[in-house]
C-alpha cells in the first residue's frame, strides 16, 4: 500500500515530522511499532545497521547505534556501575575527556581506577602497558584510543590487545576510534578488542549519531525502553543511522581509506618540512615516527605564541585551527601534552592543524603563508 | 568574511558534512571551536537555546539539549548516582519505561526508591500523593508526568507540585513533559517544578534531540568535553538544535497549543462518541473526566480481540495504530495500565489511537469504519 493512502494515528509514539527534507516519509515511523510505517522505519535501521557492519567488516549484532562517541565512551565506562566487579579500571593517559573525566567519576564513586602512561609520542607502548598490568595486578578493563585526537599519535592496538589477551582474569579492551574510522585503516575484528566508539560528524555525518561495537553485549547502567536490544534506550535515530551508514560507506571503505591516507600522507609531509623550516616552529612531539601518526592531524607550536593567539590570528586571516581538542578548548589545561613531558609553557603555545579529504596542496601552502604572515607581526 | 573564501583545518573537531542539505555550511562548525566556523555555529545553537526559552517561557540558562527524552529522563534520575544523598526516590507508576526501568537499577544499587500510585484514570491525585510522601517521610525526589503516553491521562503538576514545595527536606519534582508540549498547555516555570524533560520528534522535529529543564544546575553522573554547561557531554547537536525551536515556535506557542488543542478536542470526541456505540467497545478508562485526558491519545479495548491482533487488522486496512507506547510494543507487559487496576485480559486487549495537528474528521470516520470492519471479520 502506498504510503500517501495511508491513515496515521500513532501520534503518540512518534510525530508526521515536519521536516520532510529530513525524513523521508518512508521511515519517518517508530522502530519499535507494530504497523506499515514501524516496520519500514525499522528495516531503514537494520538496514544501516547491516552497511555499517560491512564497512567495518564485524558481524551486525556487535553494532549499537548511540548519540556519538562520548555515549559510547559512557556506555562501556559507565557498564562498571551496573556490574558487580573488583577489578580496576585503567585508561590511557591519552584518552578523550569522555574517558578520562569519567575516569575521575568512578573513581570518586569508590571505583578502583588506573592510568597508563603516554610516551613523549603521546604513545601507550607495550612495554608500558604490560608494566602498567603488573604494577596493578587487577586489571580488568583498559582503554586505549587508536589515534589521538590533539597529536595524531596512532596506537598499535592489535599488539597492546595481544598485551591484554592472555591475562586471567580478563581484561576488556576498549578503543575509540572516533579520529580513525576514516582516516587510517582498522581491523575492529581482527584486533580482537572487546568494544570502540564511533562518531559520524568526524566523517561527515551529522550530529548526533554513533556506534558502539560491543564484540559480547555488555550489562550497561541506563535502561529505559529496550531499544538497540537493550544497550541504548530512546527513539531511535533512524535518519541519523542512514546518514552514518552512508558516510562509512563514502569514507571508511577499506581501498578508499589508503588512497585518501596517502594523499593526508603527501599533503602532511608538505605541511610539516615547511613547518620546519619556520624557526619558531617547535612539532609537538618534535619528531614524528613514520607511519606512527595519523596524517590529518599535526600538533605545532610557535615560539612565544600562545596557541590562542594563534588561532585567532590565523582566524582573522581566513584559516580556521584549533587548540586543542574542541571539547576542552575553554580549559585552561592540556592534559596530553603534559603527559607526554611537553613542557607548560609550550604546551600552550600547542595548536592542532587537522585536515579533510577535501584539502588540498593550494590550502597547505596557503596556511604556511598565513603562518608566516603572523610571526611577522607577532 | 564569507564562509566560502575560508580554509577549513579543524577536521578533527568536526568534519565538513558531506550532507549539505542536513547541514547549512554556516553552522556546521564544532561549537566548542575557537574560529569563526565554531562561533557561528556556537551562535546557532545559542539562538535555538533562546527560541526555545521563549516558547516554553523559562530562563535561558535553564534549558539544557540531550539527545532525547530518554536521555533527559536519565540525566535526572542518575544524578542520584553522583551526589551523596540519603533521601528516597519515587516516581508514579504511569511514567515511561525510562523513569520505571532506571528506577529499579538505582533500587538494584542500593538506592531507596519508592512507588505512587495511580488511580483507575490513571492519574496521581493530590491525596495519593500526600499519602505517599507521609508513608515514606523521606521522599527527596518525585517523578510525575504531565501527559501519560498510553492513556493521555493528565496530572495536574501545578497542584502536585504546591502539595511536595513545602517538605523539609525539599522534594525535588520532576516532570517528563514529552507527550504534554504542544498538545496541551503547560507553564513550567509557573508549576515551579525542577525538572523536566521534552523530545522533539514527538511535535515533528527530527530523532535524537530532546531538552532537559532544570530550574537550577544539578550535578549529574557522566561527563565529558564540558558541553552544555557540564550537564551533557557530546559535541552539541546544532541542527537538532536548530529543527526542535522551529518545531517549538510551530507547535507549542500558547495560542497554537489552545486553538489545536480545541480542534484535537472536537475529532476525539467524535471518535469516542462513536467508539462508544460499538458493543464490544471498552474505553480505558471507562469514562473520561472533562478535560482530564489529552485529546490527542484515546486508550480503548475490544472484547476479545487481542490489541496486537486489531494492531495488525487495522494496519492491514492502512492504518496505523499502536498498542502501548512503542518503547514496551515487544514486551509481555502492560504495567501502566496493570496500575490503573485494569485486568489483565483487558489490559491486553487495549489499543492506543493517537493523533495530532493534520489528522482530519474524515480520517476518524475511516478509522470507525475500518475498526467496524475489523471487528465483523474477528
Amino acid at each position: 500500500m502506498p504510503l500517501e493512502n495511508r491513515h496515521y494515528f500513532d501520534w503518540a509514539s512518534t510525530a508526521i515530522p515536519e521536516y520532510p527534507q529530513l525524513a523521508p516519509p518512508s521511515h519517518f515511523g517508530n522502530p519499535s511499532s507494530l504497523h506499515l510505517e514501524g516496520r519500514l522505519a525499522k528495516e531503514a535501521l537494520e538496514s544501516a545497521r547491516t552497511r555499517c557492519a560491512s564497512v567495518l567488516n564485524v558481524p551486525l549484532e556487535t553494532l549499537y547505534f548511540t548519540s556519538g562517541g562520548t555515549e559510547s565512551n559512557c556506555i562501556v565506562l559507565f557498564s562498571h556501575i551496573a556490574r558487580q566487579g573488583a577489578g580496576r579500571i585503567a585508561a590511557s593517559l591519552g584518552e578523550h575527556s569522555s574517558i578520562t573525566e569519567n575516569l575521575r567519576i568512578l573513581d570518586r564513586l569508590g571505583r578502583r581506577t588506573g592510568l597508563i602512561p603516554i610516551g613523549p609520542s603521546g604513545r601507550v607502548t607495550d612495554s608500558v602497558l604490560s608494566e602498567t598490568l603488573t604494577k596493578y595486578n587487577n586489571v580488568r578493563f583498559a582503554a586505549i584510543m587508536a589515534v589521538n585526537n590533539e597529536t595524531g599519535t596512532i596506537n598499535d592496538i592489535a599488539s597492546l590487545r595481544k598485551i591484554t589477551a592472555d591475562k586471567e582474569p580478563p581484561v576488556h579492551f576498549h578503543c575509540d576510534m572516533v579520529q580513525a574510522v576514516g582516516k587510517i585503516p582498522v581491523d575492529v575484528a581482527g584486533w580482537g578488542i572487546d568494544s570502540a566508539s564511533f562518531s559520524a560528524h568526524k566523517i561527515g555525518g551529522p550530529r548526533g549519531i554513533g556506534l558502539l561495537y560491543l564484540r559480547k553485549p555488555l550489562e550497561v547502567l541506563y535502561s529505559g525502553g529496550g531499544q538497540e536490544r537493550g544497550i541504548r534506550p530512546g527513539t531511535e535515530n533512524v535518519y541519523g543511522a542512514l546518514a552514518l551508514a552512508h558516510c562509512l560507506e563514502t569514507r571508511a571503505q577499506p581501498e578508499t581509506v589508503s588512497a585518501e591516507y596517502e594523499k593526508a600522507k603527501a599533503r602532511c609531509e608538505r605541511l610539516i618540512s615547511s613547518l620546519k623550516q619556520i624557526s619558531r616552529c617547535r612539532l609537538i612531539p618534535a619528531e614524528r615516527e613514520k607511519d606512527g601518526f595519523s596524517p590529518y592531524i599535526v600538533q605545532t607550536a610557535f615560539k612565544d605564541i600562545p596557541g590562542e593567539v594563534m588561532v585567532r590570528a590565523l582566524d582573522d586571516l581566513g584559516f580556521a585551527v584549533s587548540t586543542g581538542s574542541a571539547c576542552t578548548s575553554a580549559r585552561s589545561e592540556r592534559p596530553v601534552l603534559a603527559a607526554m613531558g611537553i613542557d607548560n609553557k609550550l604546551a600552550f603555545e600547542g595548536i592542532r592543524i587537522s585536515q579533510g579529504w577535501s584539502t588540498t596542496d593550494e590550502e597547505i601552502d596557503l596556511l604556511l603563508g598565513a603562518i608566516r604572515e603572523v610571526l611577522k607581526s607577532l
